[in-house]
């Protein structure tokens, strides 16, 4: 090409902005690249079913159309009420590309709870797969239910899929911040809250995984993580990113994510260290030939845990964040010095919660003034983020929203130390901390070392009232199947490993009560022990 | 925490913007990262000289104090003219730390190109390798020349380091799409246009580098790629987001190149197919151990060239662009039934140009009135692209900007064929198509027909006026050493391969005058044969 004119200084010296070097960041784009680049490549595995990168995005435009010719105008909801099938994989990319919000309610709910989502996101039309028809009592009125039958079969939402045009819709998108979801927070008190997604958000999310995770090209990830749960943490979209296969699975089924790990070559999965002792625990646990990389969030995983992921050739990636951040906003990066380290303390390094992922801002951790606690690996603070990997705030909620970003940043309600190398550690979530005689004890900490008794499956420890000091550690402790230990074996334990003031005084067996997202619910252990009082701490 | 109110239909569905969940796109935010995270882990070597992170970024620090103490403005452009040092890839983060415009200068431009560059850039500063200072000869008045001594000597440069505040300074980006770099294109006529690259831009691409090439956590990098050039392809960000090794290299010496790759344990490189020519012709060349990654670009590799570094363990990533598009803005992405396909096949498809990168845009091949071409692998358009991977426009040159943007779209001014896939392979740099009894020879492709050719290191074809034919082929062919051949097996070379009509008529031989970035003057070898006429297609 010739140039025509030469520059000069007569001609303005910044070009002016045109849409020629600008497009909305859209994570749908991912799946209509990687279905040109890759048409025939594996985009899902459901059992049996498979389907390719072509055939998806013929799917998601022909549910996009039928969306859009069904009158969805820009910013409506669209619910889903499904497991990790290929529909609500579907939605993920057609919902957003019809220009709807969607709404991935968790089917852990109750009628009750499920409602409440309906009516309060003003969803147009719901999703739901069949067998969990039964929880949709009363619905919103005019809200439109097509059910989805299990692996493709015939039925409302594939009559919903023929009733598209494979060429889809135009994108409607004006502005990456518009809203592409809200996930609706499983919190342990009050009305759960519509945490507020966008497109630029789930975008760099998303490309922030595939770095984090060091997906590569063509990961094959297994569907451990409910897609629902803070939409799949944007694996919906950077897994296809990736090029990568989805493999999809209903439920957390040990026997069958054994088999498939080794039957599909899974590279990848995520999820709590609930899902992860479930894993190794089982029968069918031994050593993979390929290693296979595990994120894991929700809690920090016990040094006895990584241990034995390590051994059988899972590699954890350990992540920290919540639903109003897009899932995980944090990584404990590995290290050069830690290769040389003994096993344990390396855990315990890997245990923390680090440092921003590299498409976040740095986290703080801070006092109720909001000044950063001195990096002593002591003092404890509030965890509080901001920046592109944080919600636009909540649905029709200011007055929350406004509480949550004062400031001028998130606040995770998490406490945590801040380590001298700039990572976080996490001590508690929120009022969990248990102060006794002065001194701050980490909940997470004694139950991190209870779990390392060989007889122990999991445990909770929460503070209870006590007359001298304060608040004393109780724990309450699930065994393993055919394992037995006395609350003595226990207490004597902890006192081989904590400072005597942090092991618990007084042990109690049975199972944990946990949230529809597999959180224990300290309070519910905690109310009992603080009966008659007006207030939880002493 | 405890939520405060219950959202209701009261308030306001969606969430007002705010700054906690907005963060502009800054690739120097890569560093403070990686200093975080790493901060004892190698970012640079130079010879025997290593920086950590922390040392990194603190350097880079002091330099933006430095800058901006020094009175530097908003948008100020910082010239430098150095090799492949350190002290150039800290200008990569310190100048736009301090809030300046980058101009990285091509180093094999003559004092006429560097002044031109240097006047119409308005640059205030100039930073320049003691041994290039004889370059600057008349400089404008009013620029301040910084001497950059060899391997952090102690000199101006280092002065400056000093007199900079460990601390570094505040930024002052506002937007994301304010400007980063200026880019001037050693284009083969008229004088180079300053090519403006963004905040976002820049952003976006690192990530797509670090994506299209697996660049994964801590790759060791070798500059083998200028990074005087489109910003080394961003990767002066890009390898520091992954944590990676920046390996320094002044020149490309093959010797020295294959001592790094064993002695360093390199992981990546980048380079034209003439560096990776020179690279596998030379005595030391044998097979790596570990494999290496090699993104190649410029022109399309020969299928000889990519078995032969197949051969010796170098995974060839085939990329195309611009320095309009920050570099790559293509890749020839490996697909699944590649693998089965004999070794020329298989090198053939990856000689594609291929597809937009997952942080680009689609490319198209559009006719002259912008139309898409078919997708038949036949007919042949012009190469069209836009969105976050193309430049905000030229500095100080809007006539050229909007020649270049004309329709909605860059104009690459290259040609290319569409495949069925999608994929587009590219015939012709512009006006290097040679018409013949009106049929289209692409001259690459008989380019790389003579390459085949075992004496043959490399060659260029191009247009010559015919009587009869109206344009016909000639080749220009630089022999290896010691390798001989005539014009006649060359031609009977070709007939075996190609088309009789696309073979050359005559056949010279001598080396290939180059621009300053290696690209081959065609138009040079081209005048002679056209010299008397008044166009030069026939």
């Amino acid at each position: 090409m010739e140039l025509q004119s030469e520059g000069s200084a007569t001609q303005a010296p910044w070009p002016t902005r045109t849409a020629v070097s600008r497009t909305e960041l859209d994570p749908v784009s991912f799946l209509h690249r990687s279905a040109a680049v890759h048409p025939e490549r594996i985009a899902v595995v459901d059992g049996a079913r498979h389907l390719t990168y072509a055939e998806l995005r013929e799917r998601v435009n022909r549910v996009a159309f039928a969306l859009r010719s069904g009158g969805l105008e820009r910013h409506d909801r669209v619910a889903a009420l499904c497991p990790n099938v290929p529909a609500l994989l579907e939605l993920h990319h057609a919902v957003p590309a019809a220009g709807g919000v969607l709404v991935a309610i968790n089917v852990r709910l109750g009628p009750d709870e499920i409602r409440y989502v309906l009516e309060h996101s003003g969803a147009r039309a719901l999703f739901v797969a069949a067998e969990l028809e039964p929880l949709i009592v009363d619905p919103p009125a005019g809200l439109e239910i097509i059910r989805v039958d299990d692996g493709g079969a015939a039925g409302p939402y594939e009559q919903l899929v023929a009733r598209g045009h494979a060429a889809g819709v135009a994108s409607r998108l004006m502005d990456e911040e518009e809203p592409i979801a809200i996930d609706y927070t499983s919190g342990t008190t009050g009305r759960p809250k519509g945490v507020v997604y966008t497109y630029r958000g789930a975008y760099l999310n998303a490309l922030g995984e595939v770095i984090e995770a060091e997906l590569g090209h063509h990961p094959v990830y297994l569907w451990t993580l409910p897609m629902f749960h803070c939409n799949g943490w944007c694996f919906p979209w950077a897994v296809t990113a990736a090029g990568g296969t989805h493999v999809c699975l209903r439920q957390t089924d040990p026997a069958l994510i054994w088999r498939l790990f080794r039957e599909e070559g899974v590279t990848h999965y995520n999820g709590s260290p609930t899902v992860q002792t479930m894993l190794v625990n089982h029968p069918d646990a031994g050593r993979l030939e390929r290693r296979v990389t595990a994120m894991v969030a929700a809690a920090p995983p016990s040094p006895t845990l990584l241990a034995r992921l390590e051994e059988i050739n899972i590699r954890v990636v350990h992540v920290y964040g919540l639903t109003e951040t897009y899932g995980p906003h944090t990584v404990s990066a590995w290290q050069d010095g830690w290769d040389g380290l003994p096993a344990d303390q390396r855990a315990g390094l890997l245990a923390r919660q680090g440092h921003g992922y590299t498409t976040a801002d740095p986290v703080r951790v801070v006092d109720a003034q909001m000044r950063d606690v001195p990096r002593d690996a002591v003092a404890m603070g509030e965890v509080v983020m901001r920046g592109n990997n944080v919600m636009a705030g909540y649905f029709a909620n200011e007055d929350a929203t406004r509480e949550a970003f004062r400031g001028g940043w998130f606040h995770s309600g998490d406490l945590a130390v801040w380590h001298p190398d700039g990572a976080i550690e996490l001590r508690d979530r929120g009022k969990d901390v248990i102060i006794s005689g002065g001194e701050n004890i980490s909940s997470i900490e004694v139950e991190q070392a209870i779990c390392a008794h060989p007889a122990v499956l999991e445990c909770a420890v929460v503070a209870v009232p006590h007359d001298h000091w304060g608040e004393r550690p109780k724990a309450i402790v699930t065994l393993k199947e055919g394992a037995t230990a006395t609350a003595e074996d226990i207490i004597a334990f902890c006192r081989e490993r904590l400072a005597h003031y942090k092991c618990p005084d007084s042990v109690v067996f049975g199972p944990l009560p946990k949230t529809s997202t597999g959180k224990v619910q300290k309070f519910a252990l905690r109310e009992p022990e603080w009966a008659g009082r007006d207030r939880r701490i002493n």
